[in-house]
């Protein structure tokens, strides 16, 4: 159910503490944000830690930024969680360096929604992705 | 170009070795091996640390798997350095325990490769992918 | 739902019957049948009414089996509707020749379902593909 | 290699003459013009034949418009023949109606590119998708 648009910015806040508490965004140092039409924004700061063995950061840690932008994109959409079913990423270029990735939805269905990614390092374009994601009936976890 | 056999398992030990060298897999504890077919088989034992916030493994990490997956099967049959263009990932199942990464070639053409992987946690499977990856000029990086 | 052992022989001649009235199955000439583990499996005779500008079959054609393929194993496991959500093509030869399509069941849920695919000249492995499926309430349409 | 301004207008006449030519584009009806920024512009008048078993446009339809969408796009851009080599279809709407589709250039590199593609009914998006296209060196057929 999409959300009420009086609930909508106690629901982002929710989602923002969820994923700064979450193991994997403590991990990486990633930061997220809701811009002014609800699309979540992560900021990435350069972390050698997760470059490949050509120093440069590995696609897995380009793929998880995307699927953080799809996913976070979607749940500010629904007050039930919401599961990844699929993405795609396609590589355009190399960075070492902080990067921004960006969601954006294409449809929000009663069961199913698609967003697309991108991702940036200063005006280059990084990375570009698209996925499925599903919503449950799950409430989202107490905080 | 293909390698040739002769010198197919000094190249297969330079990537293990060049694997485990890298920032990534020494943050996130992975190990690959090489099967008998010459594809990779990454195991990832369950790290935390790369939990999303309900405290299962996050799709991202489960990413990163499927993109070594794909990129060191397909670095097994050229001499040189070969780049990831894009890369699908399905997620099938939720886990929070050892995973274990397959790789396997499609098609392994003069300028681009194209694999399939799988990741199961024991038994179960817990995702597929799909992958592009293009053979560049570049020589491997020195050890 | 998943359908139960004795409907299943009705419900694929059912689908065979719907798939054969369909009018791009008429268009293009297109045959199903399932195999014994109930895929579906997509004959498509050459029909240079479908080739590209250089006289070979273009890859829509080859992404319409990739669809059909998918839809009609993963409609065999159900007792309603089922519908697209995505599904990706990956082309790996050139062919004007008959080709086989084969659809295989990754993963059959509640809501949703996984397939990969793979197209067949001969011997020639010419197109893999996987798609995700949504599974309605709607029935099937009256024959 | 990218093609000289100069040359831009007759190699988009020449493209367009191709398409036209081509059977499938006969098969279907379907027209090309390219906008202002030489985008792929593909008009598809609904044609009942293509329909599925409900009388919708099927999926298969609309994934050969995504990929002339992407292939014609890119073309626009080299002046030898460019490949597909794999794409990815997302459908979120029904339609019998016309269909109108455009691509777009993510990355025009020197051996791939990839696109982003939309298509519209009137103002619906009914499918969006994307995909990875190789630059070859051998020459566009002559006309």
């Amino acid at each position: 159910m999409a959300i009420p648009a009086e609930r909508r910015p106690a629901h982002l806040a929710r989602l923002m503490k969820l994923f700064h508490g979450a193991p994997i965004a403590r991990s990486m140092g990633t930061r997220l944000e809701y811009d002014a039409e609800h699309r979540a924004v992560f900021t990435q700061p350069y972390n050698p830690g997760f470059d490949h063995a050509l120093g440069e950061i590995h696609g897995g840690a380009i793929a998880t930024l995307i699927d953080n932008a799809g996913w976070f994109t979607v749940a500010g959409e629904y007050e039930t969680w919401v599961a990844t079913v699929e993405f795609q990423v396609r590589l355009l270029g190399r960075a070492k360096e902080t990067l921004v990735a960006r969601g954006r939805i294409v449809n929000a269905g009663k069961r199913l929604a698609t967003t697309t990614m991108e991702i940036h390092a200063g005006d280059r374009l990084i990375a570009i992705g698209s996925g499925t994601f599903t919503v449950t009936s799950a409430p989202l976890p107490p905080l």
